[in-house]
């Protein structure tokens, strides 16, 4: 293995019924990512070769079977090989719990070469939580899954969408359940995730807002409570910790004001606040990130894509996005 | 007064404490909207003089007792003068029952100019609700407001942004009563005002998206089931009418499919939900249009910009888009 300064980035390869290995020969013809990053593939070889003919990229897939084995060369991409996907039965586009094993199995091998420090972030891939489920695996998606196997409780889904920056206080739970997850406690929690994950990035003293549940913020009461009761008391506390911490803001506009560069972070109280807000910036920019974990973890922050899987039209800017942002923050993380 | 085709408008000067004079002198400069349109304020003919010192436009305000005496004249701005903002006690910037009451006469004669025939719209300034309540005026704003003068109970507020447009279930009530007002029946509601609405600007066959409510629109009943429960039945019924409406779709990407074109509306469940999406567009560009009235009226989508009133640095993008918006809805209404 040639030894260099550039980070070494796991990327698994998501459901195999799914858009991921098409994207994934995209992203590694990009002389831009391999000029600054190595590129190892955690997938299955045969169905890589499989998406290599489907997209036609100038590209030549390496099948591996250990890290160490890997060259990292100019238009050959290594692929850890898992031969885990069934030749005979794959198909794109479908529910399979083989699929749902083999993307599971391309997470935990992915998170050990993480943990071990052998790799300095992982990518990850789209998966169908169907699939995954159907294989036995019952996580509500990469998040729950990474937080299992690493052992942590305390983590928080950041988009990062052209400099837009989002964590949430929660994610996948109806929006009455999102309403009864606001509390003082988490959303402290989610801020000192957030400003150890955007300090990750780079950015020394990152200045957050924090998005206000209510319409117009609550507008003082007149709209709801929650503001006077819950944030503005979180944000006191947090201001009392030294943290540069403001709102709580209009949810409307606190997200463009911190796109046009008002703060480094927002807060978002709930799903749609935040991921409305990344993805009117392009559905196919956008990253995902996972806070809190040990390991660096971005994300496609699109689906599977069923629908285009296996035509080779699949969208890979936010793969190409999130290996850029995994390279920035392993090359934060290695600084002296 | 100069007979021609062009609509004729009347423009609310929203609060003396605000920007709304200001950007009224700014648009009224602006050749391109003068040439489509014949603009008549509603307001001050002393704080309109006021606000042109401070802008410096190429502009004379003309002080008129009635509609009739209009010139139209290019480079001249008729003011039907109210004589209402004291000369003592105005101040920018500040709450005051003098600007709520002001404010209430100037909207209450706009609506009567429209509701006569006089004028062909209305276009709205902002308000500042404070000093509208103190004033003895107990409305939520302009929607309210002008349910009440025109006797009107089923309205909805449609933003609109580049080409996106948006109409919602509610709009200025806490997140949790949000929640509790998604009924089928107010989403057939709205659903037949936005298609009425979205004709009147020349859209002869809306296709119209619904947003779900939870993240994903529910996943199946995985994050709620108020998709299940409600949406889809609304849907359902709407199809069963003949309109062409479809979902619900995840909130976090419906609208940014409307706004490349796939969807001429879409239904949003609450205020953030269409306005975050709006707004992501810029803060200064939306439009907020009123629909279900009798009467046609569109308005500024920013507040009354206290922090700015009085220096000449408000943006004045969403009135002049409020006002071409104005005069394309009302050419459209006089069409044969």
């Amino acid at each position: 293995m040639m030894e260099t300064n550039k980070p070494l980035l796991a990327l698994t390869m998501g459901d195999p019924a799914g858009s991921g290995a098409e994207l994934l020969t995209r992203a590694a013809a990009d002389r831009e990512l391999t000029d600054h990053s190595r590129l190892l593939v955690v997938g299955d070889a045969w169905l890589m070769e499989k998406a290599l003919a489907i997209t036609g990229v100038p590209l030549q897939i390496r099948g591996i079977g250990t890290v160490m084995e890997a060259v990292f060369e100019p238009g050959v991409l290594d692929v850890l090989d898992l031969k885990n996907v069934d030749r005979e039965t794959h198909q794109f586009g479908v529910v399979d719990p083989m699929c749902g094993k083999a993307a599971y199995d391309f997470i935990s091998r992915a998170h050990q070469l993480c943990s071990e420090g052998t790799v300095g972030a992982m990518v990850t891939s789209a998966i169908n939580k169907e699939s995954l489920n159907k294989a036995g695996y019952h996580f509500d998606g990469h998040t729950g899954l990474l937080s299992h196997l690493c052992g942590v409780e305390k983590v928080t889904m950041m988009l990062v969408a052209d400099g837009l920056r989002i964590c949430h206080v929660s994610t996948h739970v109806s929006l009455a359940e999102a309403i009864s997850r606001v509390s003082r406690e988490r959303i402290l929690d989610v801020l000192e995730i957030a400003i150890t994950g955007i300090k990750g990035l780079g950015i020394e003293a990152p200045k957050l807002a924090v998005a206000g549940l209510n319409p117009h913020a609550g507008e003082d009461g007149l709209f709801g409570t929650e503001e006077i009761d819950t944030i503005q008391p979180a944000i006191q506390t947090a201001v009392e910790r030294g943290w540069q911490v403001t709102g709580p803001y209009a949810g409307d506009t606190v997200f463009f004001r911190a796109w046009q560069g008002e703060f480094d972070g927002v807060v978002a109280m709930y799903h749609d606040q935040g991921h409305i807000a990344a993805k009117m910036l392009g559905i196919w920019n956008g990253v995902n990130v996972t806070l809190g974990l040990p390991i660096i973890r971005t994300s496609v922050e699109h689906g599977t894509d069923f629908a285009n899987a296996g035509k080779g039209s699949s969208d890979p800017r936010s793969l190409k996005a999130a290996i850029q942002l995994a390279a920035q923050m392993a090359n934060q993380k290695s600084k002296p």
